[in-house]
C-alpha cells in the first residue's frame, strides 16, 4: 500500500493518491532528546524524567520571552551533550515556538550557528520537526538534525490571552501552558528507537471560537490524522503499546475519544496524553497542560526513558496543535486545528 | 566536494561537515508559478508579469488579513490551473507568511484540505518552502509539492510597525511590504526549470536595531548565505545568468554588495533584487519592495517567465528575511537575518 514502482525499483515512500503517511526506507533513530521545564512542572509527576527544572522560571533573564529563548538553547545544548555531538556537527535545526515570529527559536538559532528550518505549527511543531528531520535524514540531506521547541506559561498567556497582572479567573476547559523546551537529534546511524511512520496533517476546523478551550478545538484535527494513520498503513491498534497525543488535555482527551469511537476506532486502552500526565490534578491546571514544550519535553523526557526501559516498543505519538491567534479570533474566525503523527519503534 | 560514500554507493547530498548545501540527485522542476498582486504592484514596472491584480487590496474582504490569506489560496490555485492538476493531487503544501501564528497560510490550508507544513522564515519563506519541498521531491516522499507565501502592506504595517490611520511618517531606508502571494508547484517528473541545489542559511544578526531599515538587517545573512553557496559548489559569479535577492531594497543592496566585494566577490554585473525590480522609484516606496510576497510575485511571475523565454539559464535565487519581531524589539533585541539559497536552472 506505502510502495510505488519508480523505473522498474521499487521503493518507499508517500505516491499513493490521497494517502498522507511516509514510510521510511532507513528510518533515522532518535540518539538524544534533551529538556528543561520550569518549576511547576518540576513538581509535577514526570519530575524524574527532565534533565534540568528551574527554580525560577526568569531563568536569570530580564524578560520571560528571553527565558524561553534560552530554555530553547539549552534543551538543544543538553542534547547535544548527551549525543556526544557538537553543534557544528549538526546539519539542520527545525525549530519553532508558539511566540509571534518565532522569536525563542530564531534567538536561539542565531546564538547556535547552524543552518535553520524555522517552523510554526503551534503545539504541534515537536513532530511537525520529527517528521521533516525524518525525511531529510531518509532523504540523504543530513547526518544529524536537531528538532526543537519550546513554551513557556507567561509568555503565551500574555500573547494569546490576558495580561498576567490582570490576574483573571480561568475556565475548567483551560490548560496550563507548560514552560519549558525539549530537543530531539535523529541520525542517520543508529540502533533505535527508529522513526519508521509519519502521517503529515491537515488543518482542520470544525467552528470551535474558544481559545479557553484548545482541547475541542484540535480534537477533530486529531482524530483525522489518527483515523488517516490506520488507513494508511494499515495497522490496527493492536500494532501499538501505546497511543499518546501532545496537549488534548482531559476535555480534548474525552471528545478525540468519542470522535474515534464513532469511526470504529476505540483507542482508550492504549491511549495516554501528554497534557495530562505532565501536571498532577491537586496543581489546579484545569483541563491539563499544552503548549509546544508539552508534548517536547513528556516525549523527550519520560517517554524516550519509558521506550529505553522496555516499557513500550511501538508508539504512535501525535503532536497536536491549535492555531490560535488573537488577530484572527477579533476578527470573528474559528480555531483550526492540526497535528502531526510519527511511529516510534525499538525494531524495523 | 558534494559527494560522499555510503556504504559504496556514491550519493549526491549534504555530507561534508560544515557545508550547508544540496546537490539533488534528481532535481524537482518547476511546473507551475500562480501570483496575485495588489494595486500599487499592478502599476508597477513588473505588472504585465502577473496573473491576476487586484483593484483593491480588501479583494471584497472585511479585513486586510481575510484579505492576505484569499490571495494565498487564490495563488495556489491559479498555480494549480496552469499546471492542470487537483488539489488533493498535491502532497504537500509547505507554506507560510509574515502574520503572528502565519494565519494566511494556515487559514488558506484549511480551505485547500492539502498535508500542510507550516513555516515561519519571514520573507525567506519562499526559499525556505522550495529547498525543503525539492528535498521532499527528491527524496522521494512527494510527486508535487507547492510553495507559497504571501504578505500584505496594511496587514504588514499594522502588525510590525505603527497603526495605519496614524500616517505616520516613512524614513528614506524604509521599504514598501508587497500585498500579493505566490505560489510554485515542484514536481519529480518535468522537463525544467529545475531546482538543482540549495544552501540553507543560518539566522546571523550584526546588532541592527532599526525596524525601519530591514535591508540592513538583513544583508549580512544574505552575504553568509552567497558566500557559503561558493564556497560548498565551487561554482564562481561567471556560472550564473542572474542572482537575485528577495528584498534586500536600494539600502540593503549596497551593503550586501560592499559585504561581498570585501570578500572577494563582485557580483554587481550580475545583480538583481526583487525588491528594487518591482516598483518605480516613482511610485515613492523609497529603498524598495519588501515582504515575503516581494521574492514570491517576482520569481513565480517575471522570473519564470525570463527563464522560459530563455533570457536566464541559471539563477541562483535566494529570499531574504529580516527576523523582526515588535516583542524582541521593545525587549532591546537586534534584528536578525537569514537567507536560502537555491539554484535555478535550464539544464542538468
Amino acid at each position: 500500500m506505502l510502495f510505488f514502482k519508480v523505473k522498474g525499483e521499487v521503493r518507499y515512500g508517500k505516491k499513493k493518491l490521497g494517502t498522507q503517511t511516509v514510510k521510511f526506507k532507513n528510518p533515522p533513530s532518535i540518539i538524544a532528546g534533551g529538556t528543561i521545564v520550569g518549576p511547576k512542572e518540576g513538581e509535577g509527576p514526570l519530575r524524574d524524567y527532565f534533565d534540568m527544572i528551574l527554580v525560577d522560571d526568569t531563568y536569570g533573564e530580564k524578560s520571560w520571552e528571553k527565558a524561553e529563548s534560552k530554555m530553547f538553547q539549552d534543551a538543544v545544548n543538553l542534547a547535544l551533550k548527551k549525543a556526544n555531538l557538537k553543534i557544528s556537527e549538526i546539519d539542520y535545526l527545525l525549530g519553532g515556538d508558539l511566540l509571534n515570529q518565532i522569536i525563542s527559536a530564531n534567538f536561539a538559532a542565531r546564538q547556535l550557528n547552524v543552518p535553520h528550518f524555522g517552523l510554526y505549527g503551534a503545539c504541534s511543531t515537536m513532530t511537525e520537526g520529527l517528521t521533516l528531520g525524518a525525511m531529510l535524514i531518509d532523504g540523504g540531506y543530513a547526518d544529524y538534525i536537531i528538532a526543537a521547541t519550546s513554551s513557556h506559561f507567561s509568555t503565551a498567556e500574555r500573547q494569546f490571552r490576558y495580561p498576567l497582572e490582570q490576574g483573571i479567573q480561568r475556565p475548567f476547559t483551560s490548560q496550563w501552558t507548560v514552560t519549558g523546551a525539549g530537543a530531539t537529534i535523529l541520525a542517520s546511524t543508529g540502533e533505535g528507537p527508529y522513526i519508521t511512520h509519519a502521517t503529515t496533517g491537515k488543518v482542520v476546523d470544525l467552528g470551535m471560537k474558544d481559545a479557553n478551550n484548545m482541547g475541542a478545538a484540535m480534537a477533530p484535527a486529531a482524530a483525522d490524522t489518527i483515523i488517516t494513520h490506520f488507513k494508511d498503513t494499515g495497522f490496527t491498534i493492536e500494532d501499538y503499546d501505546l497511543i499518546m497525543t501532545g496537549d488534548m488535555g482531559r476535555v480534548g482527551r474525552d471528545i478525540l475519544l468519542e470522535l474515534l469511537y464513532k469511526e470504529g476506532y476505540d483507542i482508550e486502552s492504549k491511549y495516554k496524553d501528554c497534557g495530562i500526565e505532565i501536571f498532577d490534578e491537586s496543581q489546579d491546571v484545569h483541563s491539563g497542560g499544552s503548549g509546544a514544550a508539552c508534548s517536547a519535553v513528556v516525549l523527550n523526557g519520560w517517554l524516550l526513558s519509558q521506550i529505553q526501559n522496555g516499557v513500550y516498543k511501538k508508539v504512535l505519538f501525535m503532536a497536536t496543535g491549535a492555531l490560535l491567534s488573537p488577530t484572527s479570533s477579533q476578527q470573528g474566525e474559528s480555531i483550526p486545528g492540526i497535528a502531526h503523527a510519527i511511529t516510534i519503534s525499538t525494531t524495523l
